[in-house]
């Protein structure tokens, strides 16, 4: 009988788990449990009360009953014993964070502070502490604080200081009654296990905090308001565990509640785009593995602590044990291409597609990939989302230039295309120039699946080749995989990571390799971006900004 | 009894005469008649000869059906005797062109050389005369012609001497056959008179001819090529006619044919554009015309030879008798907006046009009148069609700037009209920076009729109040006007197109204001258009033409 581990992902409207057979990989069946509150941006559930403009609320409740639903569903599924799981691992997105009490119970679960929103969790895309973000990011810059370089030299509001600030800012009381502020990816370990640990990802990407400097001086959060001067010691950890380590063991309690064996391994807490990264096989530097879907999260080992401009973050074992992991990335992908779906695509195109039954994106597909490199003569700027990496500048908008009256929807969609894989050749170049070597990319996620225009682009565009993850399911495969190692060899699983990558992680047989008369326009076209980019992008021309400011006036 | 007069305007696709009330302007019947031929962009009619791309002939049997057909049948509708035609006054398209024979018949009208395809009438829009256009302006930049400052620095390819040499460099045996070159406008007038004369529009605008400089020495055209040498006195002519004076009148033959009177007035031939300026009340300086179509044409007049920069040319008496025309254009507007409506609406927006009954231009301007100015964020380069002025650079091509995921069809609608708005009010400024004032604004065309919209933020970006011209048929209306003073004030018409303006032409009651708040958001606009267009249009970044050459070898 084989050894299978779980995989379970907890995304931004769901979770799943998936279960997999240690042995070799494959997914032997997968359950999804929608949350019931979803993305809570309106109304405060627990009052009614109207949220500010800006914010993304949570139920940890949601959270639980993933766990309590899906994992007994996989199981069953897949007609596989609890003995036979040996262990677990979970991904989160990031920073998802929220107050808990002494035993480890959200203050939104007490009816004392359930009516209060800052009890709640705060989702990865509240965006409300950009106030605190904007003064963290002054005054870290005023007293040169060495920290920011390792993130492209700007703080996110998404981050979990801004957000912990914000809480004390706006509701001290809450901030006072919480006994610790915690991510959500290790508070469900802390359900697991029943022990507190903080995981260095989410720690070193979203927290400022790295393996060689710690966490930023206590005179630092002095600076930013002197009751955060402690805010470490009193609300957070400076125990920090690198990825691939055990958490704990299953406790019994909760081993009951979702139908497993108490005392299997629960793996540290991870972070859905970084927890692909070996599910592509990629356990070494060299290869840049990519997750391309509404927007792009660009993964890349290193041996050294190097400063990229631009990168989103460099966090020492904050992906792989033993090795720097960088990441960079570019707000809007998909999303371009759903919102030119949307907004752009003619009539007479979609009567064609439902004509044919294929989508739209397959129609405009079909025709785009008609066309040679350069041949509409359009080149885009990819910032209908702004840039994060390597401007890291939200205020920067999208340019369609060299329009004509033959310009087709068609050529549009491709310039759009095109400019994302110019986006990320310059994220490469980035990283390449800064001594980080990118020879290989991996990709995973929707897009790959769907698009094979688009990765063949990206392989010219970039020169490179490009493989693709075998796995759909790329980040609950890395969570079961983490899981594996968690549950150890003894039992089944694996000693390490590396070991795991080998039998359980697999890309497709089919790649993308560059064509050289592609390449030879692209480098042109290439060329040319990097012109517009720089001169729209760093300061020669701040049109995009005071067009902003602007519409803000006047919409205001 | 009324007295009538006759204005007929020659078209691209058709002609059309109508018959105006000389004491008052008003349009009493009106016949047009298309083209048999239309525009012959493929293969000549008499061979079945496929013609080499960018090539666009006529044929001149088409002209004179026009005036057997319109001429008679706007006589019959109205109920007026041929009695009461006091005069006739023409305006055609310009520079279309054609070799004529001794008697003043086409070339392409003798069975010897009908097979030929430079016979026949090249049309304004035939660009294979490009190759003699780019040598015309380095052989007169290198020479230091003085000529060219007054075109914007440049001879377009559709001009008559381009026409001319190409003639002369593909078929010699045509040049040397035809006893006379002349543009069709004269050569209605010819037919209709039996007398040659050369107007002071087309010889100006398109024939590099200046009241007081004449046309270039020979020794230009000789260093040209040795054949040209003597080209304005074998094949064109130095007497040139003002506008606004008598070509002749009414010979008997022809009066036959086309059921008027012999011996009444026949004006000096016309250009379209140009005979709409007292046509909508303008006979003075101060006041911009603008015909505003699929493409803008701006005139004003001037007391002075000032040299603007990237005009299109300035013609003394090439407008109205005493002054200096300025010319300007923009190559794209209409039509900015048609591509707009056939590329890049969605399905949704025709759905609800459709639904309600309305165009989809109406819907877009209706959604898009609720934006203020500046609210979209987005700012564009109206060069769809490249820079006529004031950059004279058809290889420059359309931007959108400032696009987010939150983009609407309706904002980029908007965005592509306040790009011409700021085309137009860079034309101005060019104006207004030589000493050529321009105080108001005289609009006419299709645009002004149909979108109130796009009226006023012409008014709010150029700061100037918008009259526009009574009648939806100007450019008849205007060559009427004409016709009248070559009537003659003792035939019931008038003694001077000054004197035919302030009875025959008018303005609507209704015109744009400037908005105070409106024109303050756009200055701000404008400040940046200029930015960039000066970026793009100026040799900073040349990227457009660099895409073009990657997009001509990419077709290739």
């Amino acid at each position: 009988m084989g050894k299978y581990s779980l995989g379970i992902d907890f995304g931004t409207l769901s979770g799943r788990a998936v279960l997999v057979d240690v042995e070799n990989g494959r997914e032997v069946a997968a359950s999804v449990y929608n949350y019931d509150s979803g993305v809570i941006d309106e109304v405060l559930p627990s009052t009614g009360e109207r949220l500010p403009h800006d914010w993304a609320l949570q139920d940890p409740a949601d959270y639980l009953r993933v766990l309590q639903t899906t994992v007994p569903a996989a199981l069953a599924e897949a007609g596989v014993s609890a003995d036979d799981v040996i262990g677990v691992g979970i991904d989160f997105t990031a920073c998802t964070m929220m107050p808990i009490d002494k035993a480890g119970a959200p203050l939104c679960f007490d009816p004392k502070w359930k009516n209060n929103p800052h009890a709640w969790v705060k989702l990865w895309k509240h965006h409300a502490a950009q106030p605190e973000a904007n003064q963290i990011n002054e005054i870290a810059g005023e007293r040169g604080e060495s920290f920011l370089a390792r993130y492209g030299g700007k703080i996110s509001s998404e981050w979990f200081f801004a957000k912990a600030w914000q809480i004390l800012d706006e509701s001290p009381e809450v901030y006072a009654a919480a006994d610790k502020l915690i991510e959500a990816a290790d508070w469900i370990v802390l359900q697991l296990t029943g022990r507190e640990t903080r995981n260095a990802c989410t720690a070193g990407y979203k927290a400022m905090w790295s393996k060689r400097e710690g966490f930023p001086s206590n005179d630092f959060y002095k600076a930013l308001d002197p009751r955060l001067e402690r805010v470490i010691d009193e609300k957070m950890s400076r125990t920090i565990s690198p990825m691939g380590a055990k958490a704990g063991e299953l406790i019994p309690e909760m081993a009951r509640k979702i139908g497993l064996k108490p005392g299997i391994g629960v793996a540290v807490g991870n972070v859905d785009a970084h927890v692909a990264v070996p599910a592509t096989t990629v356990v070494e530097p060299g290869k840049m593995v990519i997750i391309m879907g509404t927007s792009n999260c660009h993964m890349v080992l290193g041996t050294e602590p190097k400063i990229v401009p631009g990168m989103c973050g460099v966090v020492e074992d904050g992906i792989i044990p033993g090795f720097f992991g960088f990441e960079a990335g570019q707000s809007c992908v998909g999303d371009h291409f759903a919102w030119f779906v949307e907004n752009c695509v003619p009539a007479e195109y979609r009567d064609e597609a439902k004509g044919r039954g294929i989508s739209v994106h397959d129609l405009l597909t079909e025709k785009a990939q008609r066309l040679k490199p350069g041949e509409s003569g359009l080149l885009a700027l990819d910032w209908w989302n702004g840039n994060r990496s390597v401007l890291v500048d939200a205020d920067l908008t999208g340019v369609m230039l060299g329009c004509t009256l033959n310009t087709k929807p068609e050529e549009m969609y491709r310039a759009l295309i095109e400019a994302t894989a110019f986006g990320t050749n310059k994220i490469i170049k980035a990283f390449t120039d800064s001594g980080v070597a990118v020879d290989e990319i991996y990709a995973c996620g929707g897009l790959p699946e769907q698009n094979k225009m688009l990765m063949q682009i990206y392989a010219d565009v970039t020169g490179r080749e490009i493989k693709i993850a075998a796995s759909p399911q790329t980040v609950a495969l890395g969570s079961a995989m983490f899981g594996a190692v968690a549950g150890g060899k003894a039992a089944g699983g694996y000693d390490s990571i590396f070991d795991a990558a080998k039998k359980m992680a697999r890309v497709k047989d089919e790649m993308y390799k560059p064509i050289a008369a592609n390449q030879a326009v692209y480098a042109k076209l290439f060329a040319e971006y990097e012109l517009i980019h720089d001169y729209f992008g760093r300061g020669a021309n701040d049109v995009m900004k005071r067009l902003k400011g602007i519409k803000a006036e006047q919409a205001g």
